[in-house]
């Protein structure tokens, strides 16, 4: 029996554990990279682990996120990477110079290494096939320093791509497909890898867009083969060396298998407020549409770009429709301005913003009140735009382009033809603003928004916590710590950022959890769902909080409070969540020995007879970690 | 005797008084501009008025402000004044269409109109030879609705330019040496009127750059004469029709005349923090630089940016030096994009940023903790970038460009022979963003951000008015109602922009206020120096502020004061601002009267015998205007 593609990837990258096992492994890091939202904590991270330079085969530190800079926490930021970036060994992108995955696909990415980057749509550089994964920025912090990866091994499921794809109906709609069948939780703990002739006719940037978007499957990554697309385009960017032929065994076996037939697609959209909310464009019609955004890590390529311009072409945007573009990099924007595409989209009335990711991630361009604002992007969760009650919709470049004309959302096969852009042969190469690893002496530049690496203490053996906020179901890593352009500023600033966590649920929170000194959160099911951020762990360790009880956990917070040294616990019985409330103390006796020994648990509410039986469900590895108090004291141990 | 060339506009737009009296003059407006930061304000004032259609030859509604959109507000405040331009008659430049000074420079500005934009920068267009004024939105209100624009007749002071300028001098160079010789003060009450056989050298937007950096003179006005470069200039756009010659008479005779010898002039920088604080260029050369922006009204032009990209064509920029730019328009956006000048920029490491104001009024791009960046702007106030450390200074984009690259403030004459650029013989011509006048029955789209105009009420007889705060001297706008990225999308919000009247100074003053329904203000001299925005006078007037004693005011902010019913009194002596404390009472007793006849007033200090005598030296008009409750009241009666 051969194997599939993902297996080829971890089994050579493997460290500890077995491949399809369905058990943690580890697996070794050849890339990482960073933005600048999650990296400052990251690289404050490596520091502390006293690793002189990172020991990865490439670590890139890239600017995308912060970059409107309305106070000076983002240039002090900016600076502070940088420096971190010449003295530990790492490229540094510089502000303008484009999203990360956008210029990681062009520059840096190579078929069959493993990626690991502080951002959750990393698996951007699956469609290279290269096995790229999302982590929290101490997960990537420890790969910069040699260590391991630990995940727990995913299942491969094979998509397969059946059928020509009609006119019109672009990589985006594939995604949108998949996400319809297959909803948001459809992907955890999985990989899903791309076969079949129609991948054949898929370029490298669209493949990038079906994989980035995998993200919102909560996939732990997508995959594509390295074939002569990817030849191609690894030579258009002068990186055909960086080419190798990879593709699953003909006679590989998957864990599930799905078939998709292009031909039977048509133009899709998720509508508000989930991308797995997934309707066609043709019953979506006479929307009225207030703006229209082309960008984003999912569909800014030159592809993308060439597209929208041509839709575009000697017609205006309507009167009442904004139309932003922010291209993926400075490489597609120059190439656009050089065509003259720039210009027929400036013609059409295009407000053309910065190389970055901007309004995805609700860094301007917010839309008007209970405005419908259709976007080339990856997410379109409630309040994400930075207006609570705008409706976003998920759509390729060419609804977009097609709906900004008319001002109703539009379905582009009433366009006549569509255009046939072609991957250039070569692409504009210009890596001036990526700045080489510098001296190992480099003085870091820590500005005043630049705060020390919180840091948390071993776990004691016995415990008396107070309740300090009790939590219904299904608690978003938003709700635990909000981000948008008034808190992202904050991301390296942990005592301020502080006074925004659980600020939409309980303001008082902040105050309450200092004022007690340490304690206890209690939460429904599924806490800590959504983005990875591992600030939603880190922050809350800085305010005190020991462990976590919830009826369960989302994967990757629960591996993130792990990382910071807070216990996350599960009920024994659901229905004791009833017996307890906020402000009340649980005592834990004898912590060592049951986590180290995955013993039972019991939680005693303090002036009551009442005992809460809990568990933890840690792997030994994990168990160590959160003894240590964290994953930076056990690394810096070992 | 002839006249001057701003006699002869004065006096052919003439209402009422006397041109060369020195006297209160009131003057027709053929055309006004505004901003969306004032803009909001304006056009819910012009609604007040209850005018259907604007009674000016030319209303332009710009959007270049609040570009960002970090939130739902600045899209609601668009909505609204594109709904309020098609309403009541005016063009709507729609955001990415470039700063409101570019655009009606290039698009607009007719020779020998008069122009009154409440925008401090308006008189950029006097490069045109029209006489361009910046007031508050309410005078702009009153204009668009065909009422007079009144004024203190300005005296008229001669700037004879001889002599031929050094390569490498630009028209910024002039500007910062006649602030220089004349300081931030040395302009006010005046119009500048540039002759002699140096303008002839000088294109329009060679010339403009001058005139709008004669706001930072405190000067009413610049004016340029109409000549063969504005043919050229106005043909280019297409536009020669608009075009008449006008200059001074031969015989004319001015308040003063000064004269400037341009073969003396070298390259120079506004130090920090005031754009008088002048330097040549030579004698700074070793300063380190860490941001470098090219932009704004003052230097964003088609010349502006073809000369800078010609220095940095080539050359990458300075690895620690972050080089922005943010074209004045979309016309110059798209000429760079179709000449390749935009290509040698983005490879030289620029990023490019929205055609809109940016950085010049602290919207982004703020420079990290105590940086220097050098600016083609017009303001280096202290924290006016919105980093309360940074040092601004304002230089030519020659100077910006030929440091962008050293990463050292750096004299270009070391570059060897100067770029040539010439003005083009035709511009590329596409108002598409420019949306004509609509339907009078449109309906105004009024966002949660839009809220209701304040009023307040006449005059009333006697006060017993609590002091609300006592202040130093020379306290700005900035001081009364900051500005920059945090408060500006408030400006058509009064309820949220009240919480931060005074923010600065005290935080608690806005809830003093509101407990005390209604107050007095106890000020040294210079009250309310600075822009002349009126939302200093506005929002306190929304507290229940209803006099405001200082030993001295700044000329705008006293009319502002004026135009919103708070009533401005002075000390008869000085030395009893120091009777008078925080929270005591005044009485005034028998108002009306001292107010409508000029007559001496008196306010007592509650629980004691001292009596303060107090004048307040307004014109009958004005008295006017403060007994019917401010300007917008006394509009509507008349």
């Amino acid at each position: 029996m051969g194997d599939n593609l993902a297996q080829k990837i971890l089994k050579s990258h493997l460290v500890s554990g077995r491949v399809s096992s369905g058990e943690e492994i580890g697996i070794k890091i050849d890339q990482t990279l960073t933005q600048d939202a999650t990296g400052t904590m990251a690289y404050l991270q490596f520091e502390a682990i006293n690793t002189p330079r990172v020991k990865t085969e490439l670590s890139v530190s890239y600017i995308d996120h912060n970059t409107l800079q309305t106070g000076f926490e983002n240039a002090d930021d900016h600076a502070f990477l940088q420096s971190c970036a010449a003295r530990f060994g790492l490229y540094f992108s510089r502000p303008g110079n484009g999203i990360c995955h956008q210029v990681h696909l062009e520059r840096f990415g190579v078929p069959g290494k493993t990626l690991l980057g502080s951002d959750s749509h990393t698996p951007t550089a699956g469609g290279l096939g290269m096995l790229a994964m999302g982590a929290g920025g101490l997960d990537v912090a420890v790969a910069m320093g040699g260590g391991a990866f630990y995940l727990k091994d995913p299942k491969v499921v094979k998509i397969g791509l059946y059928g020509e794809r009609p006119d019109w109906v672009s990589a985006k709609d594939i995604i949108l497909e998949v996400l319809r069948r297959l909803s948001v939780k459809g992907g955890v703990g999985k990989v899903f890898e791309y076969s079949g002739p129609g991948v054949l006719s898929l370029t490298v940037p669209e493949r990038a867009t079906i994989t980035n978007m995998g993200a919102e499957l909560g996939a732990t990554s997508s995959l594509f083969p390295s074939d002569e697309q990817t030849r191609l385009f690894l030579k258009a960017q002068a990186r055909e060396k960086d080419w190798i032929p990879l593709a699953a065994d003909e006679d590989a076996e998957y864990d599930e298998e799905i078939t998709l037939d292009l031909s039977t697609l048509e133009p899709l959209a998720a509508q508000p407020h989930m991308p797995d909310n997934v309707a066609p464009i043709s019953t979506l019609a006479d929307i009225k549409v207030h703006q229209v955004a082309i960008g984003s890590c999912t569909n800014s390529s030159y592809l993308d770009l060439m597209t929208a311009a041509a839709i575009l072409k000697g017609k205006t945007v309507s009167a009442d429709v904004s139309l932003v573009i922010a291209p993926g990099s400075r490489q597609v924007l120059t190439m656009l301005a050089n065509n003259g595409a720039l210009t027929d989209l400036l013609d059409a009335g295009a407000r053309i913003l910065e190389s970055a990711c901007g309004p995805c991630i609700g860094m301007g361009q917010s839309p008007a009140s209970g405005a419908v604002s259709l976007r080339t992007f990856n997410r379109n969760f409630e309040g994400r735009s930075g207006t609570a009650d705008a409706g976003i919709y998920l759509v390729s470049p060419e609804v977009a382009a097609a709906s900004a004309v008319t001002g109703y959302i539009t379905d582009p096969r009433t366009l006549g033809k569509a255009p046939q852009i072609e991957v250039p042969l070569s692409f504009r190469i210009d890596d001036s603003l990526i700045i080489a690893p510098g001296n190992p002496e480099t003085q870091i530049v820590r500005g005043p928004n630049i705060k020390p690496l919180p840091v948390t203490s071993k776990l004691e053996d016995h415990y008396r916590l107070p309740v300090v906020i009790k939590l219904g179901d299904n608690i978003t890593t938003d709700d635990i710590m909000p981000a948008g352009a008034k808190v992202l500023p904050f991301r390296s600033n942990v005592p301020i950022l502080s006074e925004f966590v659980f600020s939409k649920i309980d303001p008082q929170f902040p105050a309450r959890a200092k004022a007690a000194g340490k304690g206890i959160i209690i939460a429904g099911h599924n806490y800590g769902q959504g983005s990875s951020r591992e600030h939603a762990a880190l922050v809350p360790m800085y305010l005190g909080i020991r462990a976590v009880l919830a009826k369960s956990f989302a994967r990757i917070h629960k591996d993130n409070l792990v990382n910071f040294g807070i216990l996350p616990l599960s009920f024994v019985q659901e229905e004791d969540y009833d017996k307890i409330d906020v402000d009340t103390n649980l005592s834990i006796i004898d912590l060592l020995e049951a986590v180290i020994h995955n013993k039972p648990l019991v939680l005693h509410i303090d002036g009551t007879q009442t005992k809460i039986p809990v568990q933890h469900n840690l792997t030994e590895r994990q168990a160590k970690i959160v003894l240590a108090g964290g994953l930076l004291n056990y690394t810096r141990e070992s």
